[in-house]
């Protein structure tokens, strides 16, 4: 018989600890998606808080919990990823009797297929990243809180620049002043740009993956695509410099697209967002980011 | 005149954003260190709050004042790295009329020079963090907040497995049991170790780096050396094994030792730890962290 | 009709370049092993070289190409992730017609069910690595080569520092000089170990990867796993301590297994070898290579 | 004594290794600059060969002499990188009798104070790279070959898209065919661009980083700055537009100007470089590269 020195007290003195658990563990998720399955490689943390009377956490058990749950989706496929948390998340206080609260994050690389026209459709990647966070409340009762978010690249142009390359290039040459001037886009610098948009919902509220990525594509500039054609190409640039967007504008349009496009969400639901560009006139990169609830944000926009 | 379209509204309705800024921006600054000074390669990220009424953050201002301050250290060394963020948010606040938050964040390696023995003594490589928050209070008053910390590179040897190691050779060699065999260390895995602490203090409240870096060192099993001739090494091997910690132990002993080791904290002083080992046994990492405050490590620890 | 500008002549003068084409392209492919179908998740770099009379290599071919064959491969899985790059490197020829070499490079988590023992089974994840160089021979003939590897993390324990801690035991314990002593495993430093072997093959010769994965564990001083309990953690350490290993020596154990256990490799055939341990003593890695043909190898094994 | 179990002869058989070293080794480094004294953070990897009669490399020794040759810079500076790795790679082959053949290889961020215009100075970064290779050559004598080479990040913007843009704007507005319009520079996608040219010399001959950073910088489309008011964002942008470049001509450029540049390099010089653009359109890369010598790129321009 092996020896238990987790269950001892912890020789350095009664100290909680609010993490303790394993992390950048790997594994094959087959997941249920809505019009095929897909298998994701998923990274994952697996965490426990620790009482101040016990020594160690035993992790041995977080990794176990992870593969029952990872390596029985090969025949029955999980819905998505942060249901597969959320399972994780339960069967971690169920399996740590003295952890009170449990926390498991994941992210995984997720291919959608599409393109800019017809014949042009290949497989673009994406980042989806679930969370899943369960409390051990009064008697026993388990209250589990989910995040659900996606990350997509694509492009941003430059609303200030494009303005300032105008005024510099009109004291040459006054007829850009008016006429079809105006009407054709203005040399700007654009850039790759990674936006990410998450989901804090209670149990029994879903979202879904690709209307997150679907938002997401309508706030940047543009989006981008692996296959393009010189005439494509034209059009993902013209876009961009037709709707020339600040980081700023990024998440604000994200946020503002929200309420819209995720109208069932209750009051309660937080709301984050982050955008960051790689700027091609810097060599360093510019970001944004905002936290919010669904309640704020449709106060905000109905102020507008 | 370049046209200003930052100051305008934002097209995508009236949303307010917590954070605006640069990120992954390097520079060279030089810091006064106790016993001489030091030029840190630093990467900064410097960002402000956006009101809902205004399109644009105006980054090309949080580029500027980052140099300004980075450039003259040139000549004229700042005290710290955590001294720099304060000046850099205080600054912020200053040319962003419309801000009412700044946040600056910083990190930096330091070489330190030691040895397991004379003779033996090498640069070995620590990593700086630093930030500082500031926030404009009632009567345009600003609050202050730094963050002081630091992370270490070490070894940690696992006290599970030793003994189950102990356990398994007992088996064929019952005298392993009782005599000299006690005092000889067992095998057990022993892998890299990363352990971070930070202090978040408030204004005229310092805290010297060297120190967070020696508390490190005392909570993992051994310090490790980029010079160890072979009975270094077998000392370092020795010296860890006869103090095998698992992350809980290791993030425990740092913090039982916080309140001795930086007594003159004072109690809202928060504290925050990490700790990461690189499992030689496992493809993946194991970690704890925690965070607290001086008041209720004291607490902890007085009740011990 | 979209202007053709690659086609014309460099500004810049006749300078032909060995290597033009997209990276870190990330595609999902499906691929027919042994037992089963895998999705991998693939990240490529495809190339051509650009002969001096062209200005530009239209890069667009490249990821249509790979996009043709990967996406088919949802329906019909490649035998290989070789194989996927030989194809492709073929068809890179074909569709640069000016174009006398093409390069293309693939590597792609693999996971493998395995464990210590029955009912620790899980999903233990490796690194496929993958190489196909097409060129362009007399009467248009092509040459193909390509290069099968894979990389696994393992354990290494330092035989060095092991003997160096039964010397310095031995000055308080000389019981340690003899008897049952010799047979119990000494404490010395362990860590990961991160091992890749690649063949360079003619067309029609074939490794196995999953031998390839084998011939690596045999190497290091023990394989590792996601689920050990106690005991199996004891196991692997005692194993990884009763086979302690440099990397020279893990390299070399590896370099002499080759010719046993891939007997039917021709003699022209290139092995490379790389090794790394995360020394858990030092904040820095220790590493060897090689490069070698299979004729040398045998003349090295024969001649011993 | 503690035993040298390196000296034995390896128990795998008798293998030669072609490199067995240190790597990610990271030191502070004093250098000699033409106008001032600079500290730079390098990394290193200092590896040696090893013959197939002995067992180890005892690598305690690459840490110490590069400690010692780093260390001591701190009062002399050394004159710079490639001459750092000279010395220790002849060190190396001085210490390691077994040895007949030693590398090194170092990279460090290098901070150049420059602007777009006079008040917007400030500190840029570069990276630096350096190599050197010492082989033992007849009657005991020395073989020195050292590289030298620099990084740099910039701008591109694609020529391909600016003309396909002119196209499809001009289906509306036939005007853009003629007149004023040829002058001003049309939308296209610009974004970051790494470049980087290194040239391996023999001893004796020196080349300059800060000549090599300006021929980077003129061969992409433009350069970047950290402090870029509106109308120096305009600047960089039209600079940029005004001379797109593929990745294809920005690594031509590069070496076109190699031979002008850098002029008294002798022929057997040889000269490398590779390009990298982060593609705002793509999520993926698209790169160049090629090596050479003086001689052959010398032929290609006269042939022009």
């Amino acid at each position: 018989m092996m020896p238990d020195i987790h269950a001892g007290p912890p020789s350095a003195g009664p100290i909680e600890l609010r993490r303790v658990g394993i992390d950048r563990i790997r594994k094959p998720i087959h997941v249920r998606r809505p019009r095929r399955d897909v298998v994701l490689t998923a990274e994952f943390s697996v965490e426990v808080d620790l009482p101040a009377s016990r020594k160690g956490s035993d992790l041995s058990r977080n990794a176990e919990i992870l593969a029952a749950l990872t390596d029985q989706t090969a025949t029955r496929p999980v819905g998505s990823l942060e249901e597969a948390c959320s399972w994780i998340a339960r069967e971690l206080l169920a399996r740590h009797a003295s952890a009170s609260e449990s926390l498991v994050r994941a992210s995984a690389e997720y291919f959608v297929q599409e393109g800019i026209a017809p014949g042009r459709e290949s497989y673009e990647d994406y980042l989806l990243i679930a969370e899943a966070r369960a409390e051990r409340g009064p008697e026993g009762r388990l209250r589990l809180t989910r995040g659900i978010g996606a990350e997509a690249v694509g492009m941003t142009a430059c609303p200030c620049a494009m303005e300032s390359c105008r005024e510099l290039l009109m004291r040459d040459h006054p007829e850009l002043a008016s006429g079809p001037w105006r009407e054709i886009p203005m040399v700007t610098h654009n850039q790759r740009n990674r936006t990410r948009l998450l989901f804090e919902v209670p149990e029994g509220v879903e979202v879904e993956a690709d209307e997150i990525l679907a938002a997401i594509g309508s706030a940047q500039s543009a989006p981008t695509y692996s296959i393009l054609k010189r005439g494509d190409e034209a059009r993902v640039v013209l876009e961009a410099h037709r709707r020339p967007r600040f980081v700023e504008d990024v998440i604000r349009e994200l946020l503002a697209d929200v309420p819209r496009r995720f109208a069932s969400l209750p009051d309660a639901v937080v709301v984050r967002a982050a955008t960051v560009s790689e700027e091609s006139i810097h060599k360093y990169d510019v970001r944004a980011s905002h936290w919010t609830t669904m309640a704020e944000l449709r106060r905000a926009i109905a102020s507008s």
